[in-house]
């Protein structure tokens, strides 16, 4: 960064990015010798250690610093579960099919491609430059234009503001309501230009049948969610039945989508991190929060969504919660510690805003819900979600299943309540009212206090009359009964948590990270380089012998010191150019690499090359693997490592 | 171990222990507030961090000592993966229905149940002590012959020796020996008493299905073993297109076992750990197979289960491969490798064998395979398998296909073959044989190299005749064709790998480990111990302050110096007394403990408590952290660290 390496010499260049990530096998598309199948990926070794680097940092970040209590559940669950949180019945999306091909679309996402290309060319139409991220709006506009197959038009002033007003309210749309959208706007599949049917509701639960009797109905849950809310008691008894405290999860779950198509970004197989944090409705103050309050945010409300604009404001957290912007405080406090991990692990912070979800888009019992929307090629994108869920997940199962999802706490004061209270005198009332006597007994003690007090006021003058629900009438007299003020002593308070719920996609995230740091050399957009952080880049140094036969004890013996350090370091020691070895690693975004050469062997020297301005240092090789490990764990900057070590010229190398 | 510690005053007592774990929640029934599905298990959070653990060391001993290339891939898998691989045909176990009730038994744990039963039946008969171990055979007797209720049975010495037969082969039956084997020796449903149905097959994969159309079956993989071979040809290019190199993955499978009972050890859904070598099928020798070789390991071998017999030898494993009882130098050098991972992590090495498949239960094309059996209170248990799977895997995907998973290998120096090729002379041919041309050019084409040089030596005599399989003959003539001898270079040899794959259960690994940790103290059966080693404990240190007001400051001291270390501590703040506080951090396997008291306040010491002999030391807080650190770290021992610090006896504290 201090060094002048222009990382943005050339534009922003998708399909070459994903030419190199699948190149490298950072992943690639599952079952691709099968022809593979939408939605499904998997990760080869720099993508697999970059996420399992991803989830150390989040482990650390969240459940070590926070002190969370970690689980680890079943992914195969009995429908009742999810009969009752209530996804068997709205877990779903809406569908359209062309009404010729039978082609499957998701509605939402029809609409939205369709309008945003009308948009697009329009602004063509108009002369107007895309208004859209520079890195990416060309190749978008061009790849749209193409499928429409027309000249550019331009659009009514009226629609292009209707259209605006739409896509800002995208989320907020019923499937009746996408169905008169595609009415109304003449939205055909734009593939085959054929319309579309009614939209119609797909559940994304993968269905399955658990043991051999074909009677127990299982789906693969779409969320670790329910497993925490499940094991709520003995989570309870493990913190010693205190709350609040939180559960964490990290795990794979599976969404059925319909027609996924954007990569890394909509699968149908993912792994995620989640948060219960668990906390008494009447006091969501965070004893954390005051750590955090003046962390500045770029936040997206929900009014200003509502009135059809996306502009974001810049706000401290403080502020926000105060101003009854963000619900409160603990929510507000995860808010931070997500946006700090996310810009820790390298996610530009300017592409990086949070949210609010708007009325219709949010779960009926959720009180507040953030999306951490990054973005990235394809726009913005929610890859954390972060609400406030209230009571309703412990309420529903404890309903359900009769389980006491409940914290019962001592009352450091007894509460003390007065109350009226109906005696009856067996003996007169029994011998009074026979068989009726339970319907009476019933009758009385159905009164709310307010008819309470008024039967007291009226029996003390003398009797008073009541009337069973079938018309009959019993008339009773201080003789049957007395209504009393009692005092009342409740020791324990019970009550139903309210869960705060900061949910993760870690593919997303994985994703957009390697977005964020992609770029291509100034003199060769073949080049390609991951910035990645030390911090979660998959190899922390390469080691590269100059000839694979002379050093290699030189290699063990550095190699196995930056172990006994705990830094993980690999060894290249291929046949290839040196240059070719570090352009290799460019691309698998390896920040730092030592070259040992004769040299090596004749003064014992070491260079030590920076990833992304390529320039190089040398010092004896203990020297060396001091800098690199004070570099690797953050303790110094590349500017700090120059003035440690001399700057390397090629002159002292033995060839 | 050095201190009189008596860990075995208490007969070894499964239940108790298991009360223990869930009550600790290591781990739970999952959906238990749904009533629970059989063979599904959620991890607590020590449960969580002991598994944790566990993958983490894996991760070290594997992936990271062997440079292993890590893959994380899909779970759901599309039909045909699992049809090319076998194991929509073949991935069943038989199950057999009680004629009564319908109760789904699986038929080889029937058997095994029931004849099991009987001997310790006849045994106690007879008179004799259970041969069980003795932790835990009078248990599983008594329950044994609760569920018989009737009184010990004695059998004739031949159906003791047929029972035993029987059972040391049991993994060697098909679904019709198993059906036989019920009639012939009455076998019925212990809990009923009634007759079981034929033995029928049950596939075990779980089924669903992808996307909306309804037309893309797809299965839960049962093992993540078939992606590491679809995704052979990027591996190998990630390698440098060398071999050998292997590819780990640590991941979830599911099994719809049939009527899973035995707790984390038959579980529908489970955690694996798996490794594909890839290696020259002409080379299995393993370059650090020397840095193993003089290991020695508990054999139970093919020859002895075939005679009937369960004895194991002790050998080393360059002796078991030089005899040829292991197969090649690979296999063996991770058996070892297995062998040193369960012991490093805490499994007892007495109570671990390692058991060679018998013909018929070894996959048709495996070369060899061994398991690592752990011994616990249900007997020997599979929890490690280690096979020789040779070319299988790879050649059918490929046959499937046409994807190359081959290796080509440039050849240092080509290699020369001459052939005899037969050339015709199409015009005259032609002209001779006409639409029989091609006909004649194809029995030609399949000679072989014996009857084509006999072809040749005839033709040369003047001329031969040759018969088509429809019996029509033709007489050939050098004016038709000429044989010659050709030489042919060949540059590239070109190989399908064979792969060697070690596979394990980490759950059942788990369970074993807390099996062989657990004992209770000798003054109380109640307080029970597990005595995990520092490596894979959940947590390495319990901070314990005296009171929770005046401490925290210390208690953060503490925490942070040992953090920074490295070294994962929890602080157990509650109100409960000290000795309750260790004793719930016995349960959890807790190794160290360090207690701040009024005399840290006064005069800055702490002391320090091992687990096992529930010893105390004590020292200046520094010294404490240093001696805990190189303690965590196996860098010393207790008797060691008794040499450091002074021994605790009560009264140095301040109360």
């Amino acid at each position: 960064n201090i060094m002048a390496v222009n990382k943005t010499a050339h534009a922003f260049d998708k399909a070459r990015l994903e030419q190199m990530l699948i190149g490298r096998f950072f992943f690639a598309p599952a079952f691709e010798i099968y022809g593979g199948v939408a939605g499904l990926y998997d990760y080869g070794p720099p993508g697999s250690a970059l996420q399992a680097n991803i989830i150390a940092e989040w482990r650390k970040h969240f459940i070590v610093e926070d002190h969370m209590l970690e689980l680890d559940t079943t992914i195969m669950t009995p429908a009742p579960v999810f009969e009752t949180s209530g996804h068997v019945a709205r877990f779903a999306d809406w569908m359209v099919k062309d009404v010729k091909t039978g082609e499957v679309l998701r509605a939402d996402h029809l609409v939205k491609g369709v309008l945003e290309a009308r948009l697009a060319s329009d602004k063509e139409a108009r002369g107007q430059a895309a208004l859209t991220q520079e890195d990416d709006g060309k190749d978008k506009k061009k790849k749209r234009r193409d499928k429409l197959k027309h000249a550019p038009v331009q659009l009514a002033d009226e629609a292009v503001a209707e259209y605006e007003r739409i896509l800002a309210q995208l989320d907020n749309h019923t499937g009746p309501e996408l169905g008169e959208l595609c009415r109304t706007h003449k939205i055909t599949n734009p593939d085959t230009g054929n319309e579309v049917t009614e939209p119609e509701m797909f559940n994304l639960m993968f269905a399955s049948s658990i043991g051999p009797t074909g009677k127990l109905p299982g789906f693969l849950r779409p969320e670790t969610a329910q497993s925490h809310f499940l094991n709520f008691s003995r989570l309870l008894k493990y913190n010693n039945d205190t709350v609040p405290f939180a559960s964490a999860q990290i795990g794979r779950s599976f969404r059925n989508e319909i027609a996924p198509k954007a990569g890394l970004l909509r699968v149908r197989e993912f792994t995620m991190a989640e948060i219960e944090h668990f906390v008494d409705p009447e006091d969501k103050a965070h004893h954390k929060f005051v750590d955090v309050r003046d962390v500045e945010l770029t936040l997206l409300d929900r009014e200003t969504q509502g009135e059809g604009h996306t502009d974001v404001k810049r706000m401290t957290i403080g502020e926000a919660v105060d101003k009854g912007v963000v619900a409160n405080e603990t929510l507000g406090y995860f808010i931070v510690r997500i946006y700090q991990f996310l810009v820790k692990i390298g996610i530009n912070p300017k592409r990086l805003r949070f949210r609010q979800h708007m009325k219709n888009e949010m779960a009926h019992y959720a009180t507040d819900c953030w999306d951490a929307e990054i973005e990235n090629s394809t726009g913005w994108t929610e890859c954390v979600g972060c609400a406030d869920r209230a009571a309703y997940d412990l309420t529903v199962h404890m309903a359900k299943t009769g389980a006491p999802l409940v914290v019962k706490q001592a009352l450091p004061e007894p509460i003390v309540t007065e109350k009226e209270v109906a005696e009856f005198n067996k003996k007169t009332a029994g011998k009074e009212f026979g068989k009726d006597f339970a319907t009476v007994r019933q009758i009385v003690e159905n009164l709310d206090e307010v008819n309470l007090v008024k039967f007291k006021e009226e029996l003390a003058k003398g009797s008073t009359t009541i009337k069973s629900p079938e018309g009959k009438e019993f008339k009773l007299t201080p003789d049957h009964l007395t209504v009393e003020k009692k005092t009342f002593k409740q020791n324990v308070r019970e009550f139903t948590p309210n869960v705060i719920e900061p949910s993760f996609g870690i593919g997303r995230i994985l994703y957009c990270l390697l977005e964020h740091v992609y770029w291509s050399r100034e003199q060769d957009v073949d080049r390609g380089v991951l910035s990645l952080p030390p911090l979660v880049a998959p190899t922390k140094v390469l080691i590269v012998p100059l000839s694979n036969k002379k050093f290699d004890h030189l290699v063990k013996d550095v190699s196995t010191k930056l172990r006994k350090r705990g830094i993980f370091a690999n060894v290249d020691d291929s046949n290839q150019s040196i240059g070719r070895r570090y352009a290799r690693n460019d691309e698998l975004g390896t920040p730092f690499g030592v070259t040992l050469d004769f040299a090596s062997l004749s003064k014992g020297t070491m260079t030590l090359r920076e990833r992304d301005t390529t320039e190089q240092l040398i010092g004896t090789i203990d020297e060396v693997i001091d800098v690199v490990t004070d570099l690797v764990n953050g303790a110094i900057d590349w500017p700090e490592a120059k003035q440690r070590l001399s700057l390397y010229d090629g002159v002292q190398a033995v060839d």
